[in-house]
């Protein structure tokens, strides 16, 4: 492979150049992957316990390389996380390019050397794939889905609708920087400090804390629409009303400037390394120790408590004291973040 | 929604309008669905049996809607078929839209539908699912991830590796059909008749094949790169000598002339509903009377066999009687055909 070489339409084919492209760039990627090899239609691994997590997630960041990340660790750490937030250790990770014609190999390279390099951290086999092309026009570079499978312990019910009054709710780390750290990079904005996406895989610390206590109700990363849509939809999931604390969001100051700036609400802002636990009041205090030996929790704090049951809404106690109501946002955010 | 109405970038963008397209158009179409309804950012699935096959597949077909299919039904069927080529009975599907801004909401609707009607069909559950928007020019209108998982049973060991000296090869039905359909409602071709694509979920079919023996080698749907394609990784991964005899194959009169007109190789067509299985001899009569006994069998045939062990080729024995190599096809064959 020269340094010039690019895809091209042949290589989604299905005939003798997919199969080099395979052969000599995803499977030598990947060789601690045994199962990836056996390349048959569909991957045949094997799950000890009959509880399975299931998910899936397409990219399309702009642009593919980003301070702190890029699209290739971003599509498994999404993926990942997705299965670790209802409690699942992720085992299993399938991985579709979309590829527009005259990419060039070494970018897509150095994309797979990013996604081997996580699945390493995490754990995950990579164990099934696709590869398509289309014409020149017909897609912007590369889209990359995943989709994988986690087993979960029986002792565990996490999910989105089972938040219960009392809960305190637990932020592992500041909020926004994965998104503030994609559009400064794709509009060119400088912000001082030298901001990097949270963009990291959560199935370790999330692993901690399920050791900890089996009275984790809600997990969930804020993604699209930020910490707003996701307690706005825990809200609605389990039909409680949640009281969120402003001034206890850990948030970091090139953030706060940038939304300043930008005229962004930063609980509308997403992050890919970040998480909301809903915990039992009396286990809150050693699920936040555990949280924060680990580096991915350092900053965990309790921002705010599940108040009742039956009003599905977010209120949010400003800095200076006021309730509002904190809405699903409205309109378009902030596009191909993710 | 109205008839006009399309596909906004702040559908895809993790707010209210993201939960309204969820809420209004996805989930009434899936009300047969329930796990889907959780929301949850992974689902929660149960196997009864430790042994699985995992399958993904991005379709990016253009147009998206062609005689006998569309882009919906086609994405159900891939990963269905995927799955059912090791033998898996398929349980699970996660469905990934990805949206060009302006889409029509009813276009979209429509696709839902089509892959609605396949679940239902063939008794598979939509899961978990996901939907990226990016604005106009970023995506050709629609592309669509799926992955799915499904239970193999103990007894069975279906895989291209497998293929044994001595298995006869059985193709199911007409080659070419999806192909050839797809291109000419992209080309604006008018051949004779009436030609529908193949699209079709295997799995029942594949069904009735594993009950009747376990002695099935290897199972493969000829899809991109055709069959050609299909031989010639069977022979590679399983070290093997094939011979594919010509005269054998199935294949209908108007996919014949569009591939002359074209001159295109039938070999190389896609099907999207077609299986080639490698059986012990022993069995191979059992198998086909059990295989027509279906619809999508109605046609199979013996259409050549395995002869050596330790030449990885497939050679072709054509109408004529002469003998040649059947390589991998090289260069672009088809383009957005699946």
């Amino acid at each position: 492979m020269k340094d010039t070489d690019k895809v091209l339409l042949a290589h989604g084919g299905g005939g003798g150049l997919s199969y080099q492209l395979i052969k000599d760039l995803i499977l030598p990627a990947f060789e601690q992957h045994p199962i990836l090899k056996e390349l048959d239609d569909a991957a045949r691994v094997s799950v000890k316990n009959g509880r399975l997590a299931f998910s899936t997630d397409s990219f399309v960041v702009k642009p593919m390389f980003f301070p702190g990340g890029d699209i290739g660790k971003l599509a498994l750490c999404g993926t990942i996380n997705d299965l670790a937030m209802v409690g699942a250790k992720p085992m299993y990770i399938s991985v579709a390019f979309i590829i527009e014609e005259g990419l060039s190999l070494k970018t897509l390279g150095k994309v797979i050397e990013s996604m081997e390099k996580v699945a390493r951290l995490t754990g995950v086999q990579v164990v099934t794939g696709d590869t398509k092309v289309v014409e020149k026009g017909s897609l912007d570079q590369l889209f990359i889905n995943t989709a994988g499978i986690g087993s979960i312990d029986d002792d565990l019910d996490i999910s989105s609708s089972n938040a219960k009054v009392g809960d305190n709710i637990i932020m592992s780390g500041t909020i926004g920087d994965h998104g503030i750290a994609v559009l400064s990079q794709r509009e060119g904005f400088e912000f001082q400090g030298n901001l990097l996406s949270d963009c990291a895989p959560l199935n370790h610390l999330v692993s901690r804390m399920t050791e900890k206590t089996k009275n984790i109700h809600v997990l969930r990363d804020p993604t699209r629409g930020g910490v707003a849509s996701a307690l706005n939809e825990i809200a609605l999931q389990s039909g409680v009303e949640i009281l969120l604390k402003e001034a206890k969001i850990p948030i970091k100051e090139e953030v706060r400037a940038a939304c300043e700036m930008l005229g962004l609400d930063p609980l509308h802002i997403p992050s890919e390394g970040r998480l909301v636990a809903f915990v039992s009041e009396e286990d809150a205090g050693s699920v936040i120790e555990t949280m924060r030996e680990d580096p991915l929790g350092k900053d965990a704090s309790i921002v705010g408590q599940v108040v009742s049951q039956g009003n599905s809404r977010v209120l949010l106690e400003t800095i200076i004291g006021a309730k509002r109501i904190l809405t699903l946002p409205k309109g378009e955010l902030l596009p191909r973040i993710c």
